[in-house]
């Protein structure tokens, strides 16, 4: 049997979305976060990181999204629906799913985590906090995001999907990109299409209605 | 003709190293760091986020290091030397090879970060950016790194490498790796012992050499 190990609002919804598109029969094991938002304890009984999504299937346990994600093609996507199978594809398969968490979400992580100091910091400090994170924001952070956003923009203009026609690769990407939305309001019309288009998927509204349903 | 992109001090010292286990003919491109510690502009022309590793082979051009590695394996090492064959192994490469830069990086960036802020600020502000940054660490940073730290360690308490014998996710592994014992001065003997271990095979020595003569 197949567990996915689902952290609400977190990675693993891209895992879910792919498990309804293989149509394959899984349960879901469901964490909540606390409330500082991390991860609950118990998430370490499943994988020493304590992180989601992590997924078992038989005596397998794995872990990090996009191991998850080839694994379930490998085994599962019988029909390659959900892989390029030309070499210039496979090449771009490939890369998007390791730049997905490789390059472009450490960046979103830490303009959120730059973005939250201030709010726990003492009242007295707070406007010097602002200051601080404004400025790791404004010179570290920044300058690299805007390379990325102007390079997915321009990829996304002559490409529908990331790698040929809809794949795994697509799904890997989604997360960095429904967040990077959520923060741009609109400004880049490319990345806002491609997040409509695969949000208008029957797999993606059954996991989204699934996970609403936890 | 492959050509490697190189910036000094990066994660492209990984790429020169896979090159040279493989005995590959390849032409070196050297960049050097602006006095800021940023990629210099000259690397946009090369690929659009302006980073190195970059691989140029034939009118290909590869950028991530994992995906390079992975190309490089694929490509040239045609005795399969350096990735395994059996599933477990196989799904351990593809997991070291994701976790490298997808989990393990990231956290070392934002402590490496955070540890620079306190020298950017006015004189006035420093005790204060100090206070800010040390919370980042100790309320983010720390816990999370201490799992992977010990993760990695209990790992290699019980694996000389991390898909059986020696492939290129070892490769992958040995930047986060050195920037976590050169952190953690001898704390952690397995994977200090990896670190050695490593340095030792003879195309990493070249790649050494190589280096230092640029």
């Amino acid at each position: 049997m197949i567990t996915l190990h689902h952290l609400e609002q977190s990675r693993s919804f891209r895992i879910l979305w792919a498990l309804e598109e293989l149509n394959l029969n899984y349960q879901i094991q469901f964490y909540r976060r606390l409330a500082t938002l991390a991860a609950p304890p118990e998430l370490k009984l499943v994988h020493p990181l304590g992180k989601a999504p992590v997924l078992t299937d038989g005596e397998q346990s794995i872990a990090e999204s996009a191991v998850i994600l080839e694994y379930l093609q490998e085994q599962y996507d019988t029909q390659q629906q959900f892989k390029p199978q030309d070499h210039a594809n496979k090449q771009q398969y490939r890369y998007w799913m390791h730049y997905a968490e490789g390059s472009l979400m450490p960046l979103l992580v830490m303009q959120l985590v730059m973005t939250n100091v201030p709010q726990h910091v003492p009242f007295l400090i707070k406007p010097v906090a602002k200051k601080i994170t404004a400025g790791v924001k404004a010179g570290f952070i920044q300058p690299r995001l805007k390379d990325h956003v102007q390079f997915l923009e321009s990829y996304l203009a002559t490409h529908d999907y990331f790698a040929g026609t809809f794949s795994f690769a697509d799904i890997q990407m989604s997360f960095p990109l429904q967040a990077l939305v959520s923060r741009t309001q609109g400004k880049y019309p490319h990345i806002q299409a491609f997040i409509q288009r695969i949000a208008e998927r029957p797999a993606y509204l059954r996991a989204q209605s699934k996970e609403q349903a936890l």
